[in-house]
């Protein structure tokens, strides 16, 4: 067997990967497939199915050692023997160029490796800026300025309770306790200032930090942790204003597009629960390192006493004091190393619901180590802290008005009701709505077509592509340089479509097509709609929505419908008095045309805002106001949570809303607006 | 200056030290000192005055390498060179011999040391077994059984939820949180139990373990950190039993015998701090580690629900789930790394006086990690959480009569008053209670003389040895192997001297001599005593009480005498109802003998009583009844501390005190008991 290629492979050898173009190469054990060789090196193959071998987009080429090269030595058979579902995303002239799945195809030895610009993991565009809130400043920490009598032979008392004793005499706070590691420093501290010093409580609480004299400013990041993206808000603890807004794709997007992906990762490595907490932390410490580089003016709007100026600084990590996390329980699970298996599995229950206090220095957040973490609440397995973040920024539960949210992520979450009574849900959107299984659906990342109309008489398609103003009709083609089309992008092409007549309410393309642009796959038979012609991409192929897509963008907003339904039913409400569409999808699409294709109940169209991304919004009045962190918990406690699946009529409800409008509402409204 | 002797060591180089007759060997930098290297390869030479050149007690032989031999070529220069100070302990016959100061000579190359048995840290005799106390059992940590409903589609609510829901509904309890590293086996814990568990909850605030069904006996150690001795009593946190008491040499030791050693190790050593600290809590993991390498026996005495049985139980480190910990200001500060150095200068404040509770895995103790340590409160900066634990065990605030409690270990702490005003006081006895600066002094360990009689008419000298039951009255010569004297023999000596008239009242050697054993140093004209003659000893040596060492027991005893008068006249008492003597020491002296050379002020002999280690009694109530954590806050704040040397006539008070007896009180009444 020595010298056949279906050896074993000895894991404790490694061979030399080089992948092209982006150059990176570096020694990986044999035996790991090359999709977990690409994570090793750094370079982001997309696996949006978590290398279930379902997805198809992890499709790369050999370049050198693949066994497809007879003029290779036999030696360099280096990707392993092709396996038998690989022929289904893999023609037979790609295999015959070397193409392989890098889920499937191992590492033999030293290969050479092609990431087509289809499956490179693109940079998503992450539009996540904070709106104006209004929030009450309150937060859970806060800085005093105390003028200490030094000590002496008649009053040897300790430091800590000569700070104490000033506390307690110009702030009135009492029964507080001491990080140990603030502890250590007190003492020189204390000296450095003469005796004066600034002193940072949390929750009235526990000394968290010490500085000599006034101190300096001091600043809390409120961070929003999605599937796909990360979002922090860095902002000022004194004033509250957001002096920064930071971004990132959440580098576990390597181990699988959605949450079953992850849990089924950790699942499957005794250390993935870890590998995923860690990589977490880690794209946290670099937003955060992002901020400390940079340089903010001195605001004005602090209101502890310094003089005006054009003066800039610099913040140090012992300046951040706070933090607040809101994330659906799956990330909130991940990154505290919970395991997340039981949201898996019925009665999907979170090991804990209840918000939670940590220290950084025990999540290995790089701010000041005695600075404690505040984990906002979960409402339930599918329903985490980021919808928490949405009720406390939207306030459903303190108004008469029934409210229905739709949060649209990489999952879908629901919250419907008023004052009296708010119930929430999760629904299975699945990940078209976010670009994933589709044809040619990628992430808002530049490249993607995000905006298509259709004309109804001529079938003329018109097109825009993120990273680029210009519309299709006032550029040349290959100017364009399109990739594929995102979220909004796909929904905007269904609407059009339906509304242009070529596909009708069943979904189904029209049997009576006259345009060019319709084409019948000729083994396949899948039928298809041209958006944008091989000239006008930058990957050489008509890229198209095919009936499946269609399907899948039918399937997802029946989701959302049949769930928005159910509710309603369990409410007992006829009708929703306004509509929130919250999440980075939710503002960049166009709510006209979800209402078009029925994406949620009607509504008047002045009843329908996108709000953006609330559940950002949420953590950061969490982090600004201590009372929000009490109400948190109350929500969490108090929304009741819908399991979906379970209610009577699911899957009739279900089939019903795939059509095209739905068929129980009538939009004759519309006509005007359209 | 290549090949010079005196070239500057380079100290990234190293040299191979071998230790005799220990055998221990290793690689040590150049340029340290020759004690310094043997705390790096684990061989303790003692060095009580910190090296600070003033002791003399590390007197070691040169046996290769020295600069000494001419036979040995000129690059085994290996000890640096001679310096000015050390003829002061070493006679130029030593100094022939190759011997020299370790804390002087450095390593310069290779070398071969012997360490003469005097220089040797003998392992001392502890002897600080528990005393049957009434405490209470109300343990800070409490074990909960209960039934849970497992989680289903209709109640899906979160594990800790759960949890918590039972432990209110059984026990009342209420706003839990829980320790991130037992949230993180929450899930497969109660799985593993069947949703029957035992939770163990800190404070009735949070829950620190967690474990499947009926859970298994959970213990706690009580650990009095003296600055030359460490005591641990294990117990049990349920019935609140003794199950072990262990005991070791503070392995501080190596760094100065008294706390100001310590501190000045702290400011000559950037790292000195950490390393002592280090030190430190590798002891008392050792500690920890004995305890659990044995087998105990189960207790029927424990309530939780078990079989009566022959069975023994071995404890692993997860049922250690809780500690109290009370030491001197000094050890308080150097265990948790806070700088000692305000401990030593006016005007002596200590970082923190209140109590702290620290997580075990932040002090890097290696029990279950979620623990926490109680770290008793400080009274002063000379007087710490050890005498708030004397002051708990002997509760003199709450008695009418007033109470003296003289703690005497290497530092003397003073107590006096009752329920209306209680006052303390630290007072420099000097190290010669514990053996040291004294000329045979050594510490109360095999080889030490512990107990002396001096026959007044012949006298005829018997005494007693640590280590071996038969006096010299019963033993041939070179039975008795000898090696020193520690605290009670000195303290018996003098007494015995005074007694038998061979020193008088001012402490002088009387004119009238006619004991072959009164010596004249011919050459310093040092008066001295022989206790044991050098065929008695194992040292060959005679070992003899000096007027020196007369001198220092004097000193100390005047010390606590002028503290205790000092004391009662701030107090406004004439006379003290009863006295209590607490420590190692106090258990081991003669009080009579105390009394008779004026240790404190006149008591009836039947009101007078030593209480052995109070302060660990007290830091045991602390650990099993946690109304006394308050109670000992309570202490902290509320004993005035008065700092002797400031009083009004503290020198003359102390100059009169230094007679034997002292002349103020009347000791009639002892001439019976004598």
């Amino acid at each position: 067997m020595t010298n056949s290629p279906n050896r074993k492979p000895d894991k404790s050898k490694t061979a030399m990967l080089v992948f092209q173009p982006s150059g990176r190469r570096g020694q990986v054990p044999l035996g790991i497939s090359i999709v977990e060789a690409s994570r090793r090196l750094g370079v982001d193959i997309e696996a949006p199915c978590g290398e279930k071998q379902v997805c198809g987009k992890c499709k790369i080429r050999i370049e050198q050692g693949s066994f497809q090269k007879p003029s290779i030595e036999s030696s360099c058979l280096h990707a392993g023997p092709w396996q038998a579902g690989e022929e289904k995303y893999i023609s037979p002239e790609e295999k015959e160029n070397g193409y392989r799945m890098g889920c499937v195809a191992t590492v033999e030895g030293d290969l050479l490796v092609f990431v087509p610009e289809a499956a490179r993991a693109g940079k998503q565009v992450v539009s996540k800026a904070p709106r104006p809130l209004d929030i009450t400043i309150n937060p859970a920490v806060k800085q005093y300025y105390v003028q200490l009598v030094p000590p002496s032979l008649e009053d040897p008392a300790g430091d800590f309770e000569r700070v104490c004793a000033a506390l307690e005499k110009q702030y009135g706070l009492q029964s507080l306790c001491i990080d140990l590691s603030v502890l250590r420093n007190l003492h020189d501290v204390l000296n450095a200032g003469a005796w004066e010093a600034t002193i940072t409580v949390w929750m009235d609480q526990e000394i968290v930090h010490v500085q000599p004299g006034s101190g300096s400013r001091i600043f809390g990041l409120a961070i929003d942790v999605g599937t796909t993206t990360i979002a922090a808000y860095l902002c000022d603890l004194v004033s509250g204003q957001v002096v920064d807004t930071l971004s990132m794709m959440n580098p576990q997007v390597k181990y699988g597009e959605d949450v079953v992906s992850r849990i089924s990762f950790h699942m499957d490595n005794p250390d993935g629960l870890k590998r995923m907490s860690a990589d977490l932390v880690e794209g946290l410490n670099s937003l955060i390192s992002q901020a400390l580089a940079r340089e903010y003016p001195l605001s004005t709007a602090n209101e502890i006493d310094r003089p005006e100026s054009d003066q800039v600084i610099r913040i140090q990590p012992e300046d951040i004091l706070d933090v607040s996390i809101a994330g659906n329980t799956a990330m909130h699970h991940i990154l505290l190393q919970l395991n997340p298996e039981p949201l898996g599995v019925i009665p999907f229950t979170p090991l804990v619901n209840h918000s939670l206090d940590i220290k950084a220095r025990e999540l290995g957040l790089q701010i000041n180590p005695a600075a404690h973490i505040f984990i906002l609440p979960n409402e339930a397995g599918f329903v985490g802290g980021d919808n928490v973040g949405v009720i406390l920024a939207e306030e459903p539960h303190r108004q008469n008005q029934i409210q229905l949210i739709i949060d649209i992520g990489t999952n879908g979450e629901l919250v419907l009701g008023n004052k009296d009574r708010l119930i929430c849900a999760s629904c299975a959107t699945g990940p078209a709505l976010e670009g994933a299984q589709v044809e040619f659906g990628m992430r808002a990342a530049p490249g993607a077509i995000e905006r298509i109309t259709i004309d109804p008489e001529t079938h003329h398609v018109d097109f825009k592509v993120i990273g680029r103003d210009p519309w299709r009709s006032y550029s040349k083609p290959g100017e364009m340089k399109t990739k594929g089309i995102c979220g909004s992008g796909i929904l905007d092409a269904v609407a059009q479509l339906f509304l242009a007549g070529i596909v009708d309410k069943s979904g189904a393309f029209s049997k009576h097509q006259f345009s060019k642009r319709f084409q019948i796959h000729p083994e396949t038979g899948m039928k298809s709609f041209v958006v944008a012609w091989a000239e006008e991409t930058s990957i050489e192929k008509d890229v198209v929505v095919t009936q499946q897509d269609v399907r899948q963008i039918q399937l997802a907003k029946a989701s959302i419908y049949t769930g928005c339904k159910l509710m309603m039913r369990k409410l007992g409400v006829e009708r929703v008095d306004n509509v929130k569409i919250a999440g980075a999808f939710g503002s960049h699409i166009d709510c006209k045309l979800a209402l078009v294709i029925g994406m949620f109940p009607d509504c008047a169209m002045d009843r329908i805002a996108s709000v953006g991304n609330a559940a950002g919004d949420g953590c950061r009045m969490a982090l600004l106001n201590r009372d929000k962190r009490v109400e948190a918990d109350w929500i969490a406690d108090n929304v009741q949570y819908m399991e979906l699946t379970l209610e009577e009529n699911f899957q009739w409800q279900l089939m019903e809303a795939i059509h095209l409008p739905h068929m129980t509402d009538d939009f004759s409204h519309l006509q005007g607006i359209l």
